[in-house]
């Protein structure tokens, strides 16, 4: 018998956050214990999170929302409430914590992940830009506090389970496979002209808005790319993307004498999740078994740099260092949420991105100010690209 | 710095044997160093190996080769040989033998393996039958004397990779891959008029002609099953086989909660000889690197167990546990044997093996004196089968 992994969840109202309250639930109170719960605004699903699992805080990010939330949960149900961003800090903070799981989207979980590791907690990191933007200064903190940190995303996911019991020094490369999105077999004209809806209709996970157009850029996979090189230590030469659209091989790692070690499953983000809160045991999961003799082939194919050209740009912010990743993180929120708001077209925001990088000078070895100043710089740049487009 | 790994190769100058000299020369003598080299009678191959690798021992389990082996190396040149079966054990309790490797093929290696194990030596097993046979015995001396098994096949040298790292508790089932081989799509009725020289034109892999033809039949798998069985403590219903034609994944495990862990590579026994010499060290190596956006797809398929009965047979073997495997074996050897001499079809094959399973009644846990008895009884039983039906 261990002891219950008592964990907060922040963004748990979101996909990878109800997600993981589905594995809480399966994995019951003996192994997973919910402390904190930290939504943005969705008071209701929160309420029915927060009658279920009883945590000990709940956070609303939005401090528009204490109203709502007051109205909706009687006092003696309601647990202590944190309003404003400052809830997410408080979830990661709260005493009798032992991992933290970030689901939040964007730069926003920073502060609260850095204080997580601060106290050498265990990082279940399903928020892809904390690693991009500050991807330096969270593991040299994580490395300094002993904190472990566990990928959530099923390619990093797929990385951590393939490097077990292999000794670093035996690594010559990874392979991140990509599903190539809903424009994968698409022309560069039809890129062009591609909607909202197209882009949209990703073939094989059901994801949020933003991380779907991602995955239809691929920037998606040119963010994984910078979260690799910090999480498994790696150089962007290091880190290839393979095509691979039926998405059951989650990546590969290749050793020095040429084997390569894969993970594969039936995608679903229940077991990168489960992977991450149970590690390292492994329980048995609802999720379907994989059997490749029904789904008769797999298939592989080289990324296409001239029309995924966010590839290109991942590496470029990898080569330039210092700021320019979470300048290319910044550009390319606002660039996707233009897309989405009708303002732009799809290969739009990997030119706003590049004309953006174009523009920073990086500043090496940043502190947490340098960066979020250098986020904030982004995205006033690729509004004032748009405006002065449209 | 380590200190070179000393070793014995048993079965020098077959086509694993060979192989494993290349991985030395390769590896150079502050990594492996060879101790002892054992040959049956192919006098010129192991001069050549005794000139370039200087071991301390040579063997020669053929009687019959010590003229032609001491005309052919001068006095001076030639290391202490020994002449009979018991070269290989001399060679497998040679003093300074940090690793023995068994390329034998067929029982015949038995005695040096377990004095191998009896002095705690790793075992470099390319010898399937040793396990098939009296994976009982070898598996428990191991235990008893903490030596180490390292499979030299590339399907277990597959699993034993993916395993590293994981608790065996998480562990619910391995997938042997099997290319399928020769008659992968050949109609039943093709089957029965297969030729010699049909059965030995395998599409991957180059071997000799006893395991091309079990590869024809697929009791190389179902020989593989039962090896995994003793090797990794698995019941028959925990060993999965699917067939991969293009034999670039090598074997596959399944954890409790759903994630699967491969290994892949080019097919080239450099690689899991390599693994087992190197372990837990990895070295570069000159075999081809995986190209998978190349190789474009990779394809599985259910086995089709009515054309390939020894499937079947090898799991009744499991059950029937005792000598049965020992019988299998032998049986399967013979009839091979026979086939290969043109006097039985190759669907004979499997009927001959299932009499002989049929009349067998298995001792439980049996001495080494019992498996060798039931060794001899199958060989005479299919022998006699045979000449009834000839």
């Amino acid at each position: 018998m261990t002891t219950p992994n008592r964990i907060a969840i922040l963004g748990s109202t979101g996909s990878i956050g109800t997600r993981a309250l589905d594995v809480v639930r399966d994995l019951g109170p003996q192994r997973v214990q919910v402390r904190a719960l930290v939504a943005h605004n969705s008071v209701e699903v929160l309420a029915r999170q927060v009658r279920e699992f009883r945590p000990a805080l709940a956070g609303l990010t939005c401090e528009g929302a204490r109203e709502a939330w007051e109205s909706l949960l009687p006092a003696v149900e309601r647990p202590l409430t944190v309003y404003g961003p400052e809830a997410l800090t408080a979830a990661a903070t709260l005493d009798e914590v032992d991992t933290v799981l970030t689901a939040t989207v964007g730069a926003v979980g920073l502060p609260a992940t850095l204080a997580a590791l601060e106290r050498g907690r265990t990082l279940a990191l399903a928020n892809k830009e904390v690693l991009v933007c500050a991807g330096g200064i969270v593991t040299a903190l994580a490395a300094r506090r002993g904190a472990r940190i566990l990928p959530i995303d099923s390619e990093h996911s797929a990385v951590f389970q393939c490097l077990a019991g292999h000794a670093p020094a035996s690594l010559r490369r990874i392979i991140l496979t990509a599903s190539g999105g809903p424009f994968r077999r698409a022309t560069l004209d039809a890129m062009r002209r591609a909607t909202r809806a197209d882009a949209l209709a990703h073939p094989t996970w059901q994801m949020g808005e933003k991380i779907t157009i991602d995955s239809a850029t691929m920037m998606n996979k040119g963010l994984e790319i910078i979260e690799a090189h910090h999480l498994f230590g790696l150089a962007g030469e290091q880190i290839d993307v393979v095509v691979h659209p039926e998405s059951i091989v989650h990546s590969l790692v290749e050793f020095l004498d040429g084997s390569v070690i894969a993970q594969l499953s039936v995608p679903d983000m229940y077991l990168p999740i489960l992977n991450a809160l149970a590690w390292p045991d492994r329980h048995p999961s609802p999720v379907p078994r994989l059997d490749l003799a029904s789904i008769g082939q797999l298939t592989f194919e080289p990324p296409d740099e001239e029309r995924f050209p966010c590839l290109a740009l991942a590496r470029r912010a990898i080569a330039m260092g210092g700021t320019a990743p979470a300048v290319l993180n910044a550009a390319n929120e606002i660039a996707v949420a233009r897309f989405l708001a009708g303002d732009i077209a799809l290969l739009d925001i990997s030119e706003l991105i590049a004309r953006t990088l174009d523009a920073h000078p990086p500043t090496p070895s940043p502190g947490l100010e340098q960066i979020l100043e250098a986020d904030r710089w982004a995205r006033q740049e690729v509004e004032s690209l748009c405006s002065s487009r449209l």
